[in-house]
C-alpha cells in the first residue's frame, strides 16, 4: 500500500465541512490533519468531530505546514487562484473547489503554475465528472453508443430558495451562468470530445427575485453555445424549481441519446395516493452528488499517491470559464458574443 | 366492401351504453339498428342520441327480429348464456359480454350450441385482448422475446368506492375473483399458451368493506394457481385502490420478462411540485380500455362481415371460469382446490 | 341531434387519406360525400375504401358543390389559403391542414375573408391542442398548478429517415422552424397565456443530411424565443432521431412545472431483458396523436352543428407563423430578429 | 468523541471482504484490527489491502481476543448461532450477517444468551432495513402515508447464473425461500407492524435448473402469508432473471400503496436508440444495497458506542426463520402449513 497522503483543509463553509467529513471519515488514504479558517467555531467543529489535530488561522502558516502532502481549498471563490499557487509553489498537492476563477486570464496563471510542477497533483472539483451516471454515459459514448454526439441539452436547476440567499451572493458569485451553467458547459464540452467554442447566445429572465436585476443577474437562464464543427449545445439554469434539484444532461448522436438525471428521484420510492402517482425529488446538489463527492475526494486522494491518471485538467476548467464568460456577456449584451 | 352488420344491442346500463356509443358512432361496418331493455328510459336514450330506430323491450321478439345480424349482450351475467343460446338458435351472430357464466357446465352448453352453428360468431368480451399492449406482448412472446415463459403475475385493482356499490352486487358477482380476475386468469393462460391448470390456493382479506363477509366475499384477494408443465401464476384482485385502477400483468420467461400496466398513467402529463414529481392515474377501466373496447367491437363486426378470424374462443371463457371457480371454492375452503 | 354535416375534403396524401377515414368512418356527425383530387389513384381509393359517392377532380367545380357543408383542405401548403378562401367565400366551413401560410400577410389575408364569414367556421390544423395530454396541461395552468407560466421548453423530433425524403421537401416546407416548431411556437403561446413574442435566436446543425445545406435548412435546430414580460421559450426540432418520434413540452411557472409526452412511450408495454429494461417508442406523429387526429375533427364538425365555441383561431396560425420567420430568418442571419 | 470500536471479522469470502472493506475504510468510529479466517490467502488479503495487524486461524483464539470490542461474523450459516453466543459469552458486540439460523429454536437459544447480556450489541444483518428507501418508506407508513397497511407484495429476483452456483450451495442454503426470501419476510413483518404469521402456503417451479430436483428447492417460488388481524403477504423468489437484480416491494394501505425498487434502475442513465427507451438494470444485490451496507455497518458500530439504539433485533430474526420454514414446508407439502 502508498504511504497515506496527509491533507489539510482550508475553509470550512457549508461545502467545505462536507469535503472534511468525506477526507476524515470515508476517504481511503486520506488522513485530514490540519484545518485552516479565520473562523474559530469552525475551527473548533474540526477539532471536536473530526479530530484534527492542527488548526490554523492563517492560511500562510497552513499552506507552509510541512507535514502536509495535500491542500483542499473550499475558500471563498476570489481567493481560488492565489491560494492554489501558494500550495504548488509550497510543494503540495492541491484540490481546489470550483471555480478556479470567474476570469480566464487568472485561470490560465494558475495553469502556468501548475505546468511548472508537473509532479503536483492539481485538480479542480467539477464534481459531476465523478457521478456514477455521467461517468458511464461518457464511457458509453466512447464505446459508440449514440454514434456521433453533436448536441448536449443540460441544465442545472435549483429548488427556489424563499429568503434568496443567492441573492445577496450574486454580486460576486458571476452570476447565473458561472455559477450553475458552469458545471454544464464541463459536461457538454467533456461529451462532446472538448470541441472549441465559437459563439455563446444568452437570454433570461427574473422570475422571482427582482433583486437580482441590481447586477444585471436573472434567476432563469437560457443559453446557446455553438461549436466549430457543428456541434451545439443549449443550457438552462433556474434558481426557482418548487419541486427540488433537478440536474439533468442530453447527448444526443447520429445514432442515439442518452440522457442522466431526469426526473431527480431522491430514492427508490414511490407513492401512490389520491393525488397519483410520485415520487420525492433531490433537495440539493448535497443529495444529488453526494457519492460523486466521495468519488471525486477518492480519486484526488488516489491520485496524490500516484495511482490513477486525472482525466479533468486546469485547462478544462480555463475553457468552462472562457465560454461561461462569454455567455454571461450575452445576456448583458443581448447579441451573440465570440467565445474568446 | 363487404355489406355492414345490422346490429341490435341489449341491456343499457353503464357498459351497454358505451358499447352503443361504439356501435353508432365509431365501429366502421356496423348499422346500430336496434336496442332492447326493459328500461324505457333506456331506449329513449338510444333513439334520441345515437338514431337507434327499432326499440325492443321484450327480448324474445328482440333477438328475432329480422333485420338483425348480430346481437350484443350486455344483460346481467345471469342471463348471458340463455340469451346467446338464442341469439345463435336464432341465426345471429354474437357478442356477450363476461362472463359468459359463473358456471363451467352452463358454459359448455354455450360452446354446444356454437359448435352447432360454425357460420355464426360467438365472442366473449375478453377486452384486454384488444388492447394494444397486451396484444404486443402475446405477439413478442409468440417471436421469442422473452424465451420460455413459466410465470405470470396479473392484478385488477379497483379505485375504492366509498359507497361500496359492489357490496350490494357480491351476491351475484360470484365474488371478487370472478368478477375481476377472470381478466387476469384469462390473460395468464393466453400469455402461457393455455396450459391445463390443476389446482388453485386463495387467500384474501377484507380491509375496507365488512359488508361483503355476508356472502363469503372479500375486498383483496390473492391467488396462486398451478399449471401442468410447472408453469405458474399468482393473481391479486381489490377493490380498495386510494390511487385509482390499475390493471398490470408481468409474464415472466426464461429469457426477460414483459409488464404491460404498471403505473396506469392516464396520459403523457406529468407534474412536479412542491409534492414530487407525479402523474395523474387512470379512474376506472373504461379509461384504461376505451381504445380496447374500440378494437373489441371492430374486431367483432368485422369477424361477422367475414374479415379476420377470432382467436378468442367461447372456450376461453370456459377455462377462465374453470379456474375462478377453483379460487372462489379456495378462498372458501382455505385449502388448495383442484382445477376441475 | 343536430343534422349531420357533409363534408368534402380536399388532398389524399398520406395525412389525407387518414382525415378521409376519420370522417368516413369515426367522426359522429361527420357524413363524407366527397372528396377531390387530381390524382384519380386517390379518388378511387375514397370510393373503393370509404364509399364516398361524388369525386371531383378539379377543386373549382369541388368548393361549389351545393352538397357540402365543409370542406377539409389536405392540399400542399401554397395551396391553403386561396383555397380556404375559396371555400369561405363558397359558404363552406372549412377546416385547413397546418400551416395556413408560411407568409404573414397572407395569413392576415384569410383572416380578413373570415372575419367576413363570422356563422362559417374556419379552424387550422394545430392538432396538439386537441390532444388528451396538452389539453390536460392547459386546463391545470387555468386550475392554477403551476403558479404563473414563465419558460416553455419544447420539442419536434422525429426519427431519421435514411432516405431523407424532406430534403426533397425542404425547399417548400419553409424551412425545419416552420414545418416543425411551428406547433411548438402554438403551444408555447397556448401554455403561456398568448404573450407577445418580441425577439427570436436560432442556432442549427446539419448532423446527417448535407442536401439541406443548398437550401439553407438544417436537421437539427435551436431557437429561443423571448416575450413582453419576460417570459421565455426555447425550441428543439430534429430530423434524425434514432429512437423515434419524441414530442415533448415542458412549462414551468413559479410553483411547478408541467411536462408532457416525455418518453414517447408507444404503448403500456415494458420489457426487461440482458438489455435492461425498456419500452418501445413512438414511430411517427400519427401514432403520438392518432386519438388527437379524432377530437380535431370531432371538434370540428361538431362545431360546424353549432356545437362548442373553438378555442383556436385563425390569430392564432398568424402568430404561430410570424414567430416561426422571426425564427427562420435568424438561423440565416446568425443574429437575434424582431418577431414582427 | 465516544473512543473507537476495535472490531474483528470472522469469514472473509465475498461477502466478508465488503463488510471488511467498509470497516477498514468507511465506517466512522471503526478501527478494523483482527481478522479470522482458515483461509491463509484471506488473511494475506486482509493484512495486505487494509492493514489489519492481527490475523487468526482459529475462532476460539480469535473470539478471545482482549483487543476486541466488537466480532464481526460472516461465516458459514452453520456456524452463525454458536459463534454469536461464544462472542457474546467473551464480552464482545457481535453483528451476524443473516441468518442467525435455520432453525427456530436455535434462534431463541441465541436471543436468550443475548438477553444475559443486555449491555451488548446483538444485531443481525437484514440490510434491507438500512436502504433509505426502504427506511423512507417504513417512517411515511409510520407518518400515516398509506392509512392503514394490509398487504405487503414482495420480491427478491437474481440475476440467472449460468453456472448455477447456487445449485451446488443449495443442500446447505434452507432453500430458496429461507435464502432470498426471507429478506421479503422481515421486511413484511416490519411494513406491517409486526402482526402474528398464522399460515403459510407456497408453489414453486424449476425453470432452467434441474439440479435443484435433489433436494426439493426450486428457482422460482411464489408464497403466501397470512397474518392475525387480515394482513397478507404474498412473495416472489427468483433465481433465473434474465435482466438483472430486481428486489422490490409494495405495501398496499387503506389510503395508498408505497413501492421500493421497482425497475431496479443501476443508475440515472436513460438510453434511447433504436431499441425504443432503456435502463441497465442493477447486477445484483451488493450493487442494489451498497449504500445500506454501509449503513448497517455504521449503525453497528454506533450502537457498540451506545450511540442509538438498534430497532431491529434477533426476536425479528427468529419471526422470520419461523415464517420461512413453514413456507419451505409447504412447498414440500402442497399445503398450507401453520406458522408455529
Amino acid at each position: 500500500m502508498s504511504p497515506n497522503v496527509r491533507v489539510g483543509i482550508a475553509g470550512l463553509g457549508r461545502l467545505g465541512k462536507r469535503h472534511a467529513q468525506q477526507l476524515g471519515r470515508r476517504t481511503p488514504g486520506a488522513l485530514l490533519v490540519a484545518a485552516c479558517s479565520p473562523v474559530a467555531a469552525e475551527l473548533d467543529w474540526a477539532r471536536d468531530s473530526l479530530g484534527v489535530q492542527t488548526l490554523h488561522q492563517d492560511f500562510d502558516s497552513f499552506v507552509r505546514d510541512p507535514q502536509l502532502d495535500a491542500i483542499v481549498l473550499v475558500t471563498p471563490t476570489t481567493l481560488h487562484a492565489e491560494q492554489a499557487i501558494a500550495a504548488l509553489e509550497a510543494g503540495k498537492h492541491v484540490f481546489i473547489e470550483k471555480p478556479l476563477s470567474l476570469d480566464v486570464a487568472t485561470c490560465e496563471q494558475v495553469e502556468a503554475v501548475a505546468r511548472r510542477h508537473p509532479d503536483r497533483v492539481a485538480m479542480v472539483g467539477f464534481v459531476r465528472r465523478f457521478d456514477p451516471s455521467y461517468a458511464q454515459a461518457r464511457a458509453d459514448i466512447e464505446a459508440g453508443a449514440i454514434g456521433q454526439p453533436f448536441l448536449v441539452r443540460s441544465q442545472t436547476c435549483d429548488m427556489n430558495d424563499p429568503q434568496g440567499f443567492f441573492v445577496k451572493f450574486a454580486p460576486t458569485s458571476g452570476g447565473i451562468y458561472m455559477d450553475c451553467s458552469v458545471h454544464d458547459i464541463d459536461l457538454a464540452r467533456w461529451m462532446l470530445g472538448n470541441p472549441r467554442a465559437t459563439r455563446a447566445f444568452a437570454s433570461g429572465t427574473i422570475a422571482m427575485h427582482p433583486g437580482l436585476a441590481d447586477c444585471g443577474d436573472v434567476d432563469n437562464g437560457l443559453a446557446i453555445v455553438e461549436f466549430d464543427g457543428g456541434a451545439r449545445a443549449v443550457f438552462y439554469a433556474s434558481r426557482t424549481m418548487a419541486h427540488g434539484h433537478e440536474t439533468s444532461t442530453e447527448v444526443i448522436g447520429t445514432a442515439g441519446m442518452l440522457s442522466v438525471g431526469v426526473g431527480a428521484h431522491r430514492d427508490r420510492l414511490q407513492l401512490r395516493d389520491a393525488g397519483g402517482l410520485r415520487h420525492r425529488v433531490l433537495a440539493d446538489f448535497f443529495e444529488r452528488f453526494s457519492e460523486a463527492f466521495q468519488r471525486e475526494m477518492d480519486t484526488f486522494v488516489a491520485a496524490c499517491r500516484g495511482e490513477g491518471k486525472l482525466q479533468l485538467t486546469l485547462s478544462d476548467s480555463t475553457e468552462a470559464t472562457r465560454i461561461g464568460q462569454a455567455i454571461t456577456r450575452s445576456l448583458r449584451s443581448g447579441q451573440p458574443e465570440l467565445v474568446q
